[in-house]
C-alpha cells in the first residue's frame, strides 16, 4: 500500500477547472492530487520570426513555480536573473509535447503561448502542466472558432501525461513527491489519445534499470494517461480531430 | 454610478481564505473583486548579513504577477532576466509596509519572506497584496507561538491598503481596472488599525491635484482601509497586539 | 536648532548653474546644500514604440549616483549588472513628475532623455534631481525653439520638489543625510509653480504618521517648494507657460 | 542505403585520442563520423554546498558547441550572456548519466568536473559526448590511483549512449545531421556495459510512435551501445569495477 | 595650426582641484582642455580573495562616463546590464598603471578603490584618468599616515599619461576629440617621473605606422608626461618616494 | 638558454593545419610551441547597424578559451553569464588587427566573424590567434572570389603576431606561459608583412622600463613576426595583396 493508500496501478485523483482566470482565451486549473497547476493559453496574431511567411502557427510553453509551491521556499527565478536548467527542460519538453499533436499550417500564422504556473507541488507538477495545457490549448482553439479566425480545431489527437517509476522495488503510476524523491527510476511519459508515444523520459540515475523493468513502467503509464484522456474528454466533450492524410503532406504540417 | 454598480465610496466585495498553500507557514488567497493574489509568508531562521549578530528580526516581500493575471500577456521576469521598475517598488512598498506594525526585535532573528504572486489583476494588486500578506504574516507568527518559538505576537497594530483616485472628476475608493486606468490622480494609502498613515502614495501624473482633492482622497481611504481591516479581524479573530513602549524603546525596535 | 544651524521651516542654500556639461542640450548642476547632482537633457528625435504614430512625445530619466557620492562607496550598478529598485524607483518617479507638466502633444513626437548624476549626496537628492531637471528640460526646450522646432514652450506650469520629515519628533523642512537617517516619517513632496500636488510620498516605516502629522508635513513642504521655484525663476526668468484648454483636450495632451 | 553507405544497424566510424589535451586530469578526443567533441574531466578537492561532510563525492557536466562547429555559426553563448535550454539539457543530462556509474561515495570528497566541447558537430555531439567523457572520467579516477588519494576504481560499469531515429520509415541507428534533421522519431539512449538503461529519450515531435517503433529503436541502440563500449575497452583496457552490494548499502552510494 | 591654436607638441590646460567630493579618502576634478573626469580614491580595509594573507595590498580601478559626458548620449551600462569592452580594458589599464608605482607590500594589507567618472569627454579621457587618480591615490595614502595606519607613502614614483597620435600625417601631442576621431594612428603613453614607460598602447588600425612614426611619438609622450608630472607636483608638493631596493626584493613587492 | 632549450630570439615551432573544420568557411589549428588555438572564418552577407548603406564591409572576432585549456580550469564565461575584460580586450584587439590590412570597401557590404578557440594554453595566444586568424581570412576570401563574389583579395598586407617581454633582465621572444608569467615587462606586437606596427602594447605593470629596453623589445618583436609570416606564406603561397592607392582615397577604405 502507498503511503496515500493507492494501489501501484492507481492515478491521484484528478480535477480540471476550466475558466479558471477571466483574462486568458484559454485557462484551466488542474489538480493532480495536491499538485496544482494553472495553465493559461494566449493567442498572439503573430508568429516568431523562423516561421515568418511559412504559412504555419507555433506554440510555445513557459513553466515556473511559485516559490513557496514547494515545501522549502525555492528562489524566484526574476530574482535570480535566469531560468534554470530544469525550468527550460520541462518549458521546452511542454512546448514539444502540444506540437505533436497540432497541425501547425491547420493553425495558421499565429502562436498560441502556454502559461503553466504551480500553485502548489506534490510531485509530477511538469506531467499535470501537459495534461492540463492540453486542454486550455483546445479552449483558445475553440474561442478562434467562434471569432471565425478557424474553419476547425487543427488538434490532431488527445494528449496527456503522467510519471511511473520504480520505488522501494516495486513499478508505480503517478508518483507523489515523497515516493518521487524516493525512487530508483524515474521516467515521464506523454502520450496521445490513440495510444501512441510522444516523449518517454526514463532516468536511471540511482540505479540503471533492465529492459523488462522498462516495459512494465511504460504499461503503467498507459494506463494513466488513458484515464487522464477521460478526464479530458469530460471536460472537453468528444472533440472533432483534425486528421491530416499524412501519405500526402507528411510530417504533421511541419 | 461606476462600472459595476459601486458608489464612489464602496470597496470591491472582499475574501480571505488562508492556509491555500499547504507547504507555507502562513498562506492566503486574497480577493478583492475580480483581483486575486495568492501570498505566503515563509519563516527563515537567518538574517540577512545587515542584521547578523543585531537581536532583530527581518520581514521583506516579493510580487510578481502571472504572465496572463493581465488583460495582455505580459512577458515573464524570468525570462527577460531581471525584475522590473514596477515590480521592484512594489515589493519594497510590501517589505516596508509590513516591517511598520513588526516589532523586529520581539520578532528575534529570523526573517519572515512573503511571497505576494497575482493570479488575476483588475486593479490594486499592490493594496491587496499588503492587506492579504498581513493575514499570512499574522499566521506565520502564529505557527511560531505554536512551536514555542515565540511568547507572542511581534506585531504592534493591524495593517490593510487600499487605493483611492479622481476619475471623470470625482473621487473614487478601490479602483477597478477600467477606472484607474482612466483617473487623472492615483493614490495608494497604507494605514494602520489605530488609524494612523504607513504610506501615502499619490500621483498626479495626468493632472496635478488640489490640497481639498488631497484631503477628499485620505478620508475615502480611511474608509476602505477600516472595511478592510474588519474583513482582517474576520479572519484572524482579534489579536493581542505587541505594545512597545516607545518613550523607552523608541523606533519600534528598528 | 538643526545641526547646520537652520529652523524646522528653512530649506538649504540652493544654487543653480545652467550649461554646465557642453555637450548637452540642457545641462544644470544643482546644489542644494551638500548635495550635488548634475541634471542633463537630451533632445532625441524619436518616439518609444508605444507611441509611434501617436503624434505626442515623451520625457523620461534616468538617475544614478557616483560610488563615492555617498559616505560609504556604493557597488557601482553597471559593475553589478543591473539597477537597483531604488534607482528604478527614483528615476520612475523623476520622469512621471516631469511629464506632469509637459504637454506631450505640444512637444512633438520626440523623446527627452534626462539623466541625473548624483556627484555628492546629503540627502534630498531625488527632489534635487526634479528641481534641477525641471531647468535642464526648460533649456532643451529653448533651445528647440530656436532652432525653430517648437513654436513655443511645452512647460505647462514650474515644478519643483522637496523633503520634509519628522525627526525627533518635530516636523522639518529639507532633511540632510544626518536628519533623514533618523527619521521617523519620511516624505518627499512634488509641486507645481500654482501650488498643485504633483507627488507626495510619505512613508512611516519606522512609525506610523497621524493625519495632523501629515497636514504639518504638507505646509512645510509648500514654503520649500516655494522657495526652489524662485530659484528656478531667477536662473530661467519667467516662462510663457503652455496653456491646454482641458475642458476640450482633456488629460494634459496625454 | 544510408548517405554514407552504412546499413540502418552501423554505427559510424569510432575513434577515442586520449591525452589530448596536456592541463587536463583526463582528457580525450572523441569522433563519430565527422562529429569531434573534446572531453576533459577536472579533478576538484572539493565538493558543491549540498555535500557538505557527507563523504560522498560528485561528478558535474559543462556541454557546450565551438560556434563554427555548426554548418551556420551560432551565437556564443557568452556573448549571449547566458546559456540556452538546449545547453542547459544537454548538460545535465550527462553529469546525470556519468554519475549512475560512479560509486560516490567511493570517490570521496572531492568534485570531478566534465568539460565536453564540441569542435565539429555532424548529429550526435551529446551521446559522442557521454562517450568520450567516461573515457576521460576513468583517466582521472586511474590518476587518482596513481596519486595514492584512491585504492580503486570508483566506477561501478562501463557507460556510453547513441542515437536512434524513424528517418523515412525506417528505423536507424547513429544518426548523421542530415538523417537527423528529417527524422521523425529521435531517441537518445544511454546504457551500461551490462545491458542496463540510465537514460531513455525518445521524442515524437513530428509524429507519434507505436510501442513496436519504441522497441524496434531500443533494439538498435542496444546494439550501438555494445559497439562503444567494445571501443572503449580498446582504449582503456579491462577495467576492475567497483562492486557495491546494493542490498546492504543501497542506491549506489548516493 | 590646430584647432585650438595649440602647436603639435603643445598639452592642453590641466587643472587639478583637490578635495572635490568630500566623502572620499582622496578626491580630485582633473581637466584637460574640456575633459573633465572626477577621481576619487576610496580605502578598504580589506584586499580580495586572491591575497589574503599575503601581507599585500591592491589597487583596483573603475571608470565610466555619464551618458551625455559625450557629444552623442550614450547608453548607461548599468541599464544595459553589462559593460562594455572598452571600459572594462579602460578600468585595467588604469588599475595596472597605478599599481606599477605603489608597493603593495608597503600599502599593507587593505585595498585601494579608484573610481574615474568622466563628466565631460574631450579625448584622452583614460589618460587624464590615470593622471588624476594618482593624485587622488596619494591624497588617500596620506591620510592614511595622518591616521598613523602608515609610516609612509608606499609610492615608488610620479605617474602620469597622456596621448599621442599621427592627424593628416603629423605628429601629436595630446589629442582632442576632433583630433582622435581623424588620427590614423592613436597611442597612449603611461610613465612615470623618472622616465621609464608604465604602458605604450599604439594602433594603426586605419594604416600601420613605420618604425620612425612610432619613436617620434614617444618622444611627443615624454614631453607632454613631463608637464603633467610637473601639474601632479605643484598640487601634491614633492612626494617622500618609497624606494625598494630591487636587487634584493625583486619585482616592487608583487 | 630557457626552458625549452631555445635562444632569446628564437620562436617556437609553428604549425598552421587549414581547412580544420568542415562547416566553416576558412578554418586553422595553429600551433606555436604547445599553444593551439582553432581559428575560424565566418562570411555572413549582412553588415553591423552602423555600416548598412555605406559601401563597405566588416571584420570582427571573438575570442574563448576551453575550460581546460590552461593549468588550471578557468570558469566557463556563458556559465559565468558575462565575457570578462581579458576576453572583450582580447577579441577588440584581434578584429582591430585584422581590420588593419583588409581594404573594407574592397570586401563590399559583408562581415566576417573571427572566431579564435584557445584548445590549448601555454602563453602567447592572443598572438598565435592574430596570426592564425589571417589565414583563416585569406581563405574565407578566396572562397569568395572562387564563388564570384569577389574579384580580387580585399587584403592589403599579411599580417601577424607575437609576443616579448624582459624575463629575468633578458629580452626574450615568444613567451611560454612559465616565461610570461615571470615576466617584469610583456608586450604584444602585431606587424605586416612590410614591417610595419599595427598594435604596440607593452606593460611593465612589475617594473616601468626604459626606452632602451622598449627598443630593444620592439628589434625581437620584428624578428619572430618575420618567421611567422614566412610560415602563413608556405601555407597559403604569395598572396596578391590589395593595393589602395591611400594618396587617392585615403584611410584603407575606412
Amino acid at each position: 500500500m502507498r503511503n496515500d493508500q493507492r494501489k501501484n496501478n492507481d492515478i491521484r485523483p484528478i480535477s480540471i477547472t476550466t475558466n479558471y482566470i477571466k483574462h486568458a482565451e484559454g485557462s484551466v486549473l488542474i489538480e493532480t492530487g495536491d499538485t496544482k497547476v494553472i495553465c493559461t493559453a494566449t493567442i498572439d496574431e503573430k508568429v516568431p520570426p523562423f516561421l515568418k511567411g511559412e504559412g504555419k502557427g507555433w506554440v510555445t510553453a513557459e513553466y515556473s513555480m511559485l516559490p513557496r509551491s514547494t515545501n522549502v521556499r525555492n528562489v524566484r527565478e526574476s530574482a535570480r536573473g535566469k531560468q534554470g536548467g530544469r525550468t527550460l527542460e520541462i518549458q521546452r519538453l511542454i512546448g514539444r509535447a502540444l506540437r505533436s499533436v497540432v497541425d501547425l499550417r491547420a493553425l495558421g500564422e499565429r502562436t498560441i503561448w502556454i502559461d503553466c504556473d504551480v500553485i502548489q507541488a506534490d510531485g509530477g507538477t511538469r506531467t499535470a502542466a501537459i495534461t492540463g495545457s492540453f486542454v486550455a490549448l483546445v479552449e483558445a482553439c475553440n474561442l478562434l472558432i467562434n471569432e471565425g479566425k478557424l474553419d476547425r480545431l487543427p488538434i490532431t489527437d488527445y494528449l496527456a501525461a503522467t510519471s511511473v517509476g520504480i520505488v522501494g522495488g516495486e513499478a508505480m503510476l503517478d508518483l507523489a513527491f515523497v515516493e518521487d524523491s524516493s525512487a530508483n527510476v524515474d521516467m515521464n511519459v506523454v502520450m496521445t489519445g490513440t495510444g501512441n508515444f510522444v516523449e518517454v523520459q526514463g532516468t536511471g540515475e540511482e540505479a540503471p534499470y533492465s529492459k523488462d523493468e522498462l516495459f512494465k513502467l511504460l504499461e503503467l503509464a498507459e494506463q494513466g494517461v488513458k484515464k487522464l484522456i477521460e478526464a479530458q474528454m469530460e471536460t472537453l466533450g468528444e472533440l472533432e480531430l483534425y486528421s491530416n492524410d499524412k501519405s500526402n503532406g507528411g510530417k504533421n504540417g511541419k
